[in-house]
Order: C-alpha cells, then sequence, then structure tokens
C-alpha cells in the first residue's frame, strides 16, 4: 500500500471515529479525537465561529448531551496536503430529510491524525437538481 | 519579524485578496487566488460540496456574474499548521444584517499561500447570546 493510499485511509478512518464519538455520545472519545497541540477551532451550524480547545469542547458536550439527533456521514471526500487533511462529506441527520455539507481538517501528530476544525452548515434545497446562484440564504 | 508572524501576515493578506477578488468580480484574480496544484473544494453557502478547479472556478464565476451582494470580512483569525492554514471569519453582506461564518484553507506554494478550500455558512440569530445547542437548523 502506497504512503498515499495509506494516509488517505487513516485520514478516512479518523473521520468515521468522529462521526461514530458523536453519534454514541462518547465524550472521551470526542475530546481524544481533536489536537491538544494546536488552537483547534469549530463552527457548528448557524453558529458563530468557536475558538480554542476549551470552547470547541465545552460546545460538543452541550450537543451532545443535548436532544440533537444522530449524524450519520456519507461521501467523505479526501485532500491530504502533506500533514493535514481536508474532509469534505455530508451529514444526514436520523428522521428529518436535512442534510448539512461538513469540512472536517485533520492534522497528523505522533499518534495519528486529529481533528484541528469542524464545520458544518445545512444545505438548501437538497433535491434541486441545480444549486442557488446567489451567495447568501435570503 | 519572526517566521511565524510574517506566516499569519503573509495568510491573512491571501484571505484578504480574496474577499477584495470577490467584491471586485475580478474573475482573473480570484481564478489566480485559488491553488492550481491541489484538488480544490469549496462549499457555498447552502451548496453541496464542490470538488475540482473546474467546478469551483465555475461556481465563482456564476456567482460574481449573478446579483450576489457585496461580502466584507471581517474577525479573521489565522491557525498556520506549517504549510497549510486554516482562516475562520465572518462574512457579511452588504446592505443586509445577515452574517456567514466561514473557513478558508490556504497552501503554501512557491510563490505564496493559495486558496484549497472555502466553505461559507449562514450565522442564525446573529443577535441572540447563546448560539443554539441543537446541532441542526430545523
Amino acid at each position: 500500500m502506497s504512503s498515499e493510499t495509506s494516509d488517505h485511509d487513516a485520514v478516512l478512518a479518523a473521520n468515521r471515529d468522529f462521526y461514530q464519538a458523536f453519534a454514541r455520545r462518547d465524550h472521551e472519545a470526542m475530546a481524544a479525537l481533536w489536537s491538544e497541540d494546536e488552537p483547534v477551532t469549530c463552527i457548528h451550524p448557524g453558529w458563530q465561529g468557536l475558538f480554542g480547545r476549551d470552547a470547541v469542547m465545552s460546545s460538543w458536550r452541550a450537543i451532545m448531551n443535548g436532544d440533537s439527533p444522530a449524524i450519520e456521514c456519507s461521501e467523505p471526500r479526501v485532500t491530504v496536503l502533506g500533514d493535514v487533511a481536508i474532509v469534505v462529506c455530508i451529514e444526514s441527520a436520523a428522521g428529518s430529510p436535512a442534510q448539512l455539507a461538513a469540512t472536517n481538517v485533520f492534522q497528523r501528530d505522533d499518534v495519528g491524525w486529529k481533528l484541528v476544525h469542524h464545520h458544518a452548515g445545512l444545505i438548501a434545497r437538497a433535491t434541486s437538481p441545480e444549486p442557488p446562484v446567489k451567495r447568501t440564504l435570503n
């Protein structure tokens, strides 16, 4: 297996672990997935940006302790840029037709790939064959 | 000036160039800002992910030729991770109270910092002191 394939698969596995931790509301696994070395950032759907590990982990605790639906990830696409990787994927909420588009950014550390940034936002009119051309939802 | 400060400032400048190209509807500048070396990706507000330079540049041509409002960037926060940098910022549309949260990912090449990924999504209830705890907008 080439190093490129190996990196790609390792990032996919880290991305899968992230959605599994979320679905299982596993706070310990979620905390372990996020980098402790870098200033992590996170943009939840509809939220402003959160900066730093304390704010980001606190948001995940609130979300996983709340009544948020289980989220499934599909169609992950990985771009490896050296020691950083970007995953773009679809998030689907159980029992809802709503879908979100997500960006997950990972950084390689000594152990594996750790999340440094997450951004998710609702996809409008997911059934439409053409995306809206206007830049804002209004 | 330390190399860290220099990287931080160079990324901020590239991020500023991106919003200037957008505001001026400068297609040539926009095309030059995006990496030609890596498979770029883009998630416009409400859209699904776009993959590859052709799809991404075509979307910007459509947006900049359309009636999208001018966008201003504020509160950019930069995280430099070696040769990749993440900018999280606020986008405001002229003449609208709507604000978007944006992620811009840049990669360093021989010349400077090039965009490899952009993701923007509407901020809900921007005037509320507390963000929504639920993970989806519904």
